[in-house]
């Protein structure tokens, strides 16, 4: 390779290409160290044994709970053990809600089809009186339909909503944002022409046997009533009699709500070598629903987070920017970690140069949302997709739209802010459930998502914003 | 609507920019088809419920065996209920083999380690003598590796073909296809050098106790030894006691070769209207390994494949052009029906103006691989891409590659191939297991693969190629 015509034939490049050959040689160098993050994360990544650890041997993590608690010690201690400049825990305080007894939920009448439903009370909910309710179950599609209905029909009932996520939307988030409102506002409104309960039809486009919970959110001055999500099985059953007669309900819930926790976000940091007063966060949340292991939500996200700052340590990348791990505590039931971390960050008068959340399953990476304030988007957005063919053989692309909840408090800033957007068809088999468990999550497709975001991570590093 | 200035801007177009607005119209027109393609396949779709009969009321549908002649009649029954120009069998001659009583692989010494193996024999595999082979075990990486050693070290050994698949790989094929030369090639090399009997390590990036089996061929005139697959957690574990000394082990296999069979490929078609002679084939292959469901391999291309003319009926679309699904039988160990449609289609001068064939799962797609004679290749290449803007909003894109193993003999008749290419991160999870089941697929994921099929038959037919 050292013959004369090699040597004249660099020379040439040099002399009469040198942009070009700079260029290239960059995006060579930045096509290699790409291919190294991926590489590192597939054949020697740590995220899929520490999810295994926070959805199987710590479990369910709701905030203000012990495992809740145990979720920020562990974490903390991974970071300490990956050799950052700083971790550390920062005060936040969330909402305790525990479910209590398992609830349940049966039809009573017609006789003939007497049968418990599969349920799980949303997040929020009161408790039934001592003896339960038992009521008529009226069957709405919307929130729309219960106003027309009115409170002389609703009054003592107990309210179905029974609206399905649509199967047609390609990405499943816009079906679950079609239908989620039935979940977060069906109950208080329901509350506010008297009825006595509200069910809810579980937000998943599987015809299954598994409830799905979330939150629900009462409105002040409106009575609190229980509150529940029953399984797409039985809402198909249920609204099957409920065409043929009345039928009837019994239902308790044994849900209790305490005073609010002191509990923690998780902070780890590699301190930048030339702007360390610009931060590049990557983060999840750490708290999950009480009823599984809540792995793909979003116990995915925080090893995502964490596996950034362990692939980039392992490839002994020294960053010129901090890049900052935040493991969100209460992204379920308040945001009250979110909003803490951001107010804190103000009050510091810190600048985010971009924030990337991974709240969206750790499924195969299809690319990130992008969002930012009007006055800086465009631009920041232009230089972004500027780095595509970097990334495009690793399936990912930039789509414009919102972030992830937790970093949104942070869009003041005028930073720019990213989501991690893996594939979604799988996501709401397991959104909220007692089957979201590390039996979900395929090492691969978790491995490449810290792969995607790592990458990302060091091209907004390498060049800024 | 209705306006001056509305009337005078639609003229403007009509008169300056005829040829654009046409152009917009058609695309238009051609992005609603393919939506409504979608919509159908995701709301009222059938394969998920074709795929749970073939893989759990059939199961395993090996060549030869009474459960791909089940499969056979099962796949034309539901053909034929699709109204379809005409539905016929195909005769083809396949190889009948015959796993019999399960296999045993265990290490006997060291003595304080005699455990057994999770195995199956490979298929194509002899039966062990009738008292088992008991050996010495030698482990290599490669059959370069194997030539290294010759006969000297190898004679009377068990060799262990260990080299695992590449998982810095993004795609998982081409890890597949890095190491599954020592499962083809790897038990006749070794018997060249008087081998007992061949264990290879289980062709997955997994490490787990699941074996996956795979066709091994034999050469002519070299002995025929014993030839298995071993999950990759023993694999992991013989390798490591390989390294502190001598390993014994006994194993058995009861497989059996019988007569070639009788079977069919399964052939349903639409006639077209304008082009009848030219022929769009969608295919997938009917048989399966016997030791799981074959739902991901390939239960999901026939559904697939079958999907594609029951969306297009559905939609009630007359194509111009003849559609024609193609179930193969045999592509697993002898391509017996893959050889004998493109022999009789060739006879017949038929002409495949394209193939797609959905070999590589039921996962979310990804697009399509495009292959071809270099004589039509680059200019019907660029066709194709030139609809990537109705097709990205579905997550697909085209890339340069082979197509799928029973449609490759069709390629002399100068028309373009396409294989279906979904995800392949989950696929070698299951790919040749007894795990290779229903529940294995994602129904969304599945029915989009149809779609997309669908569309890109969809625009073949409506502008050719």
């Amino acid at each position: 390779m050292n013959s004369p015509i090699h040597m004249f034939l660099l020379l040439f490049s040099l002399l009469f290409s040198f942009g070009s050959v700079m260029a290239q040689t960059d995006d060579a160098d930045d096509a290699f160290f790409i291919k190294e993050i991926y590489n590192q994360a597939l054949s020697n990544g740590s995220c899929y044994d520490w999810l295994d650890h926070l959805t199987t041997n710590i479990g369910g993590r709701l905030s203000g709970s012990n495992e809740a608690a145990l979720a920020v010690d562990y974490c903390a201690s991974v970071l300490e053990e990956l050799k950052l400049s700083s971790v550390r825990k920062q005060e936040c305080m969330v909402p305790h809600w525990e479910r209590g007894k398992k609830e349940v939920v049966k039809i009573i009448s017609p006789a003939n089809h007497q049968m418990k439903l599969r349920a799980l009370a949303l997040g929020n909910s009161v408790a039934s009186p001592e003896n339960g309710v038992t009521g008529e179950v009226i069957e709405v599609l919307s929130l729309d339909e219960l106003e027309e209905l009115g409170r002389q029909k609703i009054e003592g009932k107990i309210v179905f909503f029974n609206r399905p996520m649509d199967p047609k939307q390609i990405r499943t988030f816009n079906a679950y944002g079609g239908a989620v409102d039935q979940r977060v506002y069906g109950p208080t409104r329901a509350a506010k022409f008297g009825a006595a309960a509200c069910l809810v039809r579980s937000l998943t486009t599987r015809i299954d046997s598994i409830p799905h919970t979330g939150v629900t959110v009462y409105e002040d001055d409106v009575p609190k009533i229980p509150a529940l999500a029953i399984s797409t099985m039985d809402a198909v059953e249920l609204s099957s009699l409920i065409k043929k007669g009345t039928v009837k309900i019994y239902l308790e819930t044994h849900c209790k709500k305490f005073e609010d926790a002191l509990s923690h976000n998780v902070i780890g940091e590699i301190k930048g070598s030339t702007y360390p007063d610009e931060i590049i966060l990557v983060g999840g949340h750490l708290d999950s629903w009480d009823v599984g292991g809540g792995a793909h939500d979003d116990g995915a996200g925080c090893v995502h987070a964490m596996e950034v700052l362990n692939i980039l340590n392992k490839l002994n990348y020294k960053p010129k920017r901090t890049i900052r791990c935040v493991l969100f505590m209460n992204e379920e039931n308040g945001l009250g970690g979110g909003l803490e971390y951001a107010k804190v960050s103000n009050q510091n008068n810190e600048y985010h140069l971009a924030a990337i959340e991974s709240d969206a399953g750790g499924f195969t990476p299809r690319g990130f949302s992008a969002d930012g304030d009007a006055k800086i988007f465009t631009e920041r957005y232009k230089k972004v997709t500027e780095w595509l063919p970097l990334l495009e053989p690793y399936g990912l692309s930039f789509t414009k739209g919102g972030s992830g909840a937790d970093i949104s408090p942070l869009k003041g800033q005028m930073g720019m802010l990213f989501g991690f957007r893996p594939d979604s068809q799988r996501y709401f088999d397991y959104h909220h459930t007692g089957i979201d468990n590390i039996d979900a999550v395929n090492k691969r497709e978790l491995e490449m998502g810290a792969a995607s975001m790592a990458s990302l991570v060091f091209l907004i590093d390498k060049y800024g914003l």
